[in-house]
């Protein structure tokens, strides 16, 4: 199954090699210090538009053939999908809608438009999303790119790994956050091609844990409520990033809500930068000893820096009057 | 004046070269188009204990003859250079001795011990910490190490500036924060040799002002009540600083309580990194136009990244709610 997955991550990443940032790989000695391991954590909150996820969605983008580029694209996202497809687009000169719901932030939906993208805003449910969307595609014709049950985006989030296996590698074990499961699917591809031998595991809060019964289950799961601070975690499995994760993935870990804005905190104060909280989910499990963290070098994906600060804030000042 | 404290600076590079990080020099394309300026920055805030103070603590404690290495080091700080000292002399197997205020916060004086130095806890006064000091270097003759007034200090706080120079340069004009001048004496050093058509301009805020009028009266201002978040430039300017800082710097400028704020959160939102107070007292002038920041290209020394984060919380989010 590997090999023609792994092509298309090798494709991606030439494909969007110039347009991306080579993200820096940090180390932290206290964290290091306290794990009993040496972790390399691959920034990708310093990845354009602030998240990994501009790396699959200029790898859709621009895997377009042209009688679609002329169409546009479009998609709904809350959050980071939009801001990267927007951003994408832009570099294409192709024109992008983002179907955003009513409650988003503010300053996403504003990131989003600075980057030239139009936006639609819909009640905010998946229905009035994905509703809203089928209607501007009848509309215009605009090709839908997902946020991550898509193999052109699949194959654009394992270039993340690529990069820190190339630049920092070998690892025993490697965490990725899991959501829809774009990352993690794509990183997984990357590492069975390029270290067979490692681990992959996927970190999941356990008010989001659909992955982690997915996999256990073997039946992906598709009806739940997600309750986590972790707000790009809250999307469900996607159905191919269900059967690649199946197949690649060694273990998917859960970690408590405490856990995660704990070791939000410890990156910002310790390692001096901004990660929001689903990228902390991969961290936790360092930090709290997970037996699951197996051998001694560890490659970590921080997935991204997009956060409200008016509202962790109160998050964090909450978690300290605890 | 500038050739034998350039040979300082020059000497003090080659000195703490292998210990020290090569800090990552980082763009922000948002300010850029909000400033019409090319910024590039220096992230001490990724530095070794948290700041640039570790260039100069480290340069003074190698410097130091074997004699003295034996008797071991001693300061006074309630911040950065005490966690800086305490790093720099763990590294040559020094004792180190750190005076703080009791007030000092709990993290702070953790992070200090946790290099290993002795803490002893004084009041919160100049005068308690002087005397304390004192009594201390009388009883086991160690060597008192200033955080700023020190030639070797200043030599070593401008190996910044070198790298900044030398890994992103030339710039039209670099921006500075001053407090006691250590940073800022260093870098005047460094630019006038390497850059000497660049202007070197120091930033200082307006309720810590004493650099500003020193400067402008010709007379170094000692006493003063400094009351700023910028907690790293409340100490007041140095002498050897004072007089190399009025020869080779050109502009101080000043910038208020809320612009230092509003800098600190654009940097932590759009950069994806922690700064503290003290680092965006230098960002203000960029994001506020200041007619002084002339030229295109612009070098801005981001000198450290120790917040209380709880601290902050509350300060930015009663800025928000103004």
């Amino acid at each position: 199954m590997s090999d023609p997955l792994w092509g298309e991550v090798f494709a991606a990443r030439k494909r969007i090699a110039p347009f991306v940032h080579n993200t820096p790989i940090m180390t932290c000695a206290a964290l290091d210090r306290i794990a009993g391991k040496t972790a390399c954590f691959k920034c990708e909150n310093l990845q354009k538009t602030g998240s990994f996820k501009f790396r699959g969605a200029l790898n859709a983008v621009s895997s377009l053939p042209n009688a679609e580029q002329t169409r546009g694209v479009i998609t709904h996202s809350s959050g980071n999908h939009g801001q990267a497809l927007a951003l994408a687009a832009r570099l294409y000169g192709m024109r992008a809608t983002v179907v955003m719901p009513e409650n988003a932030p503010v300053v996403k939906r504003e990131a989003t438009e600075g980057y030239g993208a139009a936006v639609i805003l819909c009640r905010p449910t998946q229905a009035a999303r994905e509703e809203r969307t089928e209607r501007v595609i009848r509309k215009t014709g605009a090709v839908f790119i997902d946020s991550h049950d898509d193999g052109r985006v699949i194959a654009g989030q394992g270039t993340a790994a690529v990069e820190l296996i190339e630049d920092a590698g070998p690892f025993d074990t490697i965490l990725v956050p899991v959501g829809g499961g774009g990352l993690l699917a794509g990183t997984a591809i990357a590492v069975s091609h390029l270290l067979p031998n490692a681990r992959v595991i996927g970190c999941e809060p356990f008010g989001a844990d659909d992955a982690y019964r997915s996999l256990r289950s073997g039946e992906r799961m598709t009806e739940f409520t997600p309750e986590t601070i972790a707000d790009g975690l809250r999307t469900p499995l996607g159905e191919r990033n269900f059967e690649i994760i199946s197949a690649l993935v060694h273990d998917i870990v859960r970690v408590s809500e405490e856990e995660i804005l704990a070791a939000m905190r410890f990156i910002w104060e310790r390692m001096k930068i901004v990660i929001e909280p689903s990228s902390a989910v991969a961290v936790a499990p360092l930090l709290a000893h997970f037996p699951e963290v197996t051998g001694k070098r560890i490659g970590v994906i921080l997935s991204g820096g997009n956060v409200d600060l008016d509202r962790f804030f109160r998050l964090l000042s909450a978690d300290v009057a605890c």
